[in-house]
């Protein structure tokens, strides 16, 4: 195959997005993406399994991890497609793209994860040639900043 | 209600461990539980919908990081429980501990999560009498150790 | 002593912050402070002691996260203030403020320590009636994005 | 130059350690080198410069996060060493490892940095063949636990 456009780039994405197992169980679906800027958001909204604590009605803290993670790791593939340039062809891209993985990451609870909807953003901090670094905010329906992550991924 | 004893205070924890709706979602199941050493453990086994690299069938991050949050915050009720020690009356003690919550996690990603089952442990770092610090490990059925994580709680 | 000003309370944190040590040590300067928004900024510049790595002349990271530490707990204290407000009177806020100390701290290195002079800039994320969550950045004098940091502070 | 004996590996190591500037400065030195199982202390006097809370007469954070930054770091560069194994040859090695950074790094403050003598331990949890992961632990001349912390690095 040949090196797709930004757009067809997009789409790609958006369907490897929506294969996720764990991702699709969340429920979280593309929702924003900008490959210019290298920003990416992903919406979902509350069920009830995705409850932790049932004495409040609030998310489970793995829930947001999941989103924060994913977002993240989407992000990064974005940075890290257009990092390796045109040097490498597609063929060895897709292949380090499928590879990239989370290192590390940390999550702040900022406040309970009371809403109806949740969109989580991400950003990036730094693309490296073997590492990215993302940075993700979550918030509610109502603007208010639940949790934010920063992650780093290699790939 | 009278305060229970250890043997009691572990059922009532694998009562509320197996209540939490995203954590029967992953099918995490309370296993090991020390009310002396202030350990825990829980297991979980590998099912299609927890997958998040379909490509190298591998656990999604975020499994991993609700099964660590998870434990490490019923071994920090375990911890809080017994700092609050006799001078704290039961019906407090019990509404200080639903009301526990992560402040912040990191999660250490060590090896891609491959495996049929998995164990997290947790363990106390620190208890105060409003935050406790809880290390965690996750390990699948050949003892490979494939992620670490610290968490600090709030009760 | 009665409660202070914006201004007198401006002073007291200058006051403060010269007089901590290992701050001293670092050379670190308070250079910037916003009372209302809750930010704050430092500067201090690349000597031979704050070497770290002497093959490639950066800074050594433990500098970095002495300049986000200090930066993240005095912005920390700026919040923690203002929380507190009238119902508590200015000596238990001067007690609990003097007690504020770091919970835990992520720091990224995002870049190599290169450069004459850096600012480390504070904001908050979250405060609470015990926590405070700040976020740091270390610039360097070209506005290169060297570090980035997220704290938990107890008071 | 060929490649040097374990033993001879230890003295370069103790050469270099002792040659960073701002490790110099905080009084840090190289104490424990276990080659194989790659592990490594190093240790430090309290001394008036390194005070972050001269109200309780406590270390600055950031001079733990120093303590623990370089002997992740050390650690770290033991492990990638012995990673590189018998392929790479010495130069090379040298190359990589005076370029090895830190990425990030999570410190958890668990209680109070007071005492006369600190000793600060790192062991590797993961060493991949770009990143190291190592875990630091400081404790004061009573053995208690003034900090842990989990660190990345790139080499």
């Amino acid at each position: 195959m040949t090196e797709p456009s930004a757009d067809e780039f997009r789409k790609l994405m958006e369907g490897v997005f929506e294969q996720v197992p764990f991702v699709r169980e969340i429920g979280l679906k593309l929702h924003g993406f900008n490959f210019a800027e290298q920003t990416l958001s992903a919406k979902f909204a509350r069920t009830p399994k995705l409850i932790g604590n049932h004495f409040h009605n609030i998310l489970h803290g793995g829930v947001i991890a999941t989103a924060l993670d994913t977002v993240g790791g989407f992000t990064a593939m974005v940075a890290a497609y257009q990092r390796m340039g045109g040097a490498i062809d597609w063929e060895e891209k897709v292949q380090r793209l499928t590879r990239l993985g989370t290192v590390d990451m940390r999550v702040d609870y900022l406040k309970p994860g009371r809403g109806e909807e949740f969109i989580c953003g991400g950003s990036i901090l730094r693309v490296g040639n073997k590492l990215v670094v993302s940075r993700m905010e979550l918030h509610n329906e109502k603007q208010e900043l639940i949790s934010t992550g920063t992650a780093t991924f290699l790939y």
